[in-house]
């Protein structure tokens, strides 16, 4: 992409976000996603077919983004512990970061545009249910369904993200650590 | 009431249920609740003021009907675990019986007629953080954010509720029980 196209497809993209936060997903369109970032709507079109195909790309960029932070810094040396206790404190550290992708995400899912997109796609996916996989096989982890497990050791990290937003809470160091220790701590025996 | 209004009053709730679910608030009127309960506008009108004044009397109604069922056979001879675990078993079942309630809740939950709620209203509520208050003070519980500890020790009911009803994972009574201990362990030091 040429710089100047690179500056209108990130105009698009940041317009999006704003507007999808602001309206929600049914009371958009790219003919106002085009206006709130001063440019044509021919331009949009050059990039993305549609609206859906738009907020698709645009859900499939920050769920890459959020897999790529999270996974940020894992090596091969790194044990269980270390490396489930490296991505919880990185998820929570890149979605404090980007309130906006969380918001983005959150509303995207509770659409039916969610249909068209495979977890497997996910680096982060791949690499948990594997983490998780091998913990019970190891006997280190509870020998139980997934989805169970991840809703005490992953989900809170939204439900704290957003007590943290609202002001309920404020997550510091201390906190976080604190959190990823009982999170950890749910999945073993 | 007479039994002749009670049912229409019924037929008001449950339309608004069903409405709620399919199409959400942005998309009702009270014409569309009426014709859906089969009866007219003005009948509506006499036990509710307009549209938010019906939501959030539904929404007062279902926590406070959440809230009996969650207290159900809690005595004060319990101690602090059989009181955690009987809420947290209690709040799981009546839940998994009333799909319906839990889908409005969380729908009526992102809607602005909820900062016309005093979580303070509902029993549950004050019950909970009482308990987690002393479990602080006994030192039984970890001494954190009450809503840090929440996160982890009540709000995976929704999550796994909702795994259940998407085909995710099957919640019998063998998971019900572990989710349960896991959420009670987080808690403990």
């Amino acid at each position: 992409m040429r710089p100047k196209d690179q500056t209108k497809y990130n105009a698009i993209i940041n317009s999006s976000l704003e507007l999808v936060k602001e309206l929600g997903f049914t009371g958009i369109s790219i003919s106002k996603i085009a206006k709130q970032a001063n440019i044509s709507p021919a331009t949009i079109y050059i990039h993305f077919k549609n609206k859906e195909d738009l907020f698709t790309k645009l859900y499939t960029k920050i769920r890459t983004n959020m897999s790529n932070g999270a996974l940020q810094g894992i090596h091969e040396k790194m044990d269980m512990e270390q490396i489930f206790k490296s991505i919880w404190i990185n998820s929570f550290s890149y979605n404090l970061n980007h309130p906006d992708y969380l918001i983005y995400r959150e509303k995207f899912e509770k659409t039916p545009m969610m249909e068209n997109i495979k977890q497997e796609d996910f680096e982060l996916y791949i690499y948990v249910e594997n983490l998780f996989q091998r913990g019970i096989k190891k006997h280190i982890f509870k020998d139980l369904p997934i989805p169970l497990l991840i809703s005490f050791a992953f989900v809170p990290i939204i439900t704290l993200l957003n007590f943290h937003f609202e002001g309920v809470i404020n997550m510091d160091e201390n906190y976080i650590a604190e959190a990823c220790e009982i999170a950890w701590n749910a999945l073993n025996h």
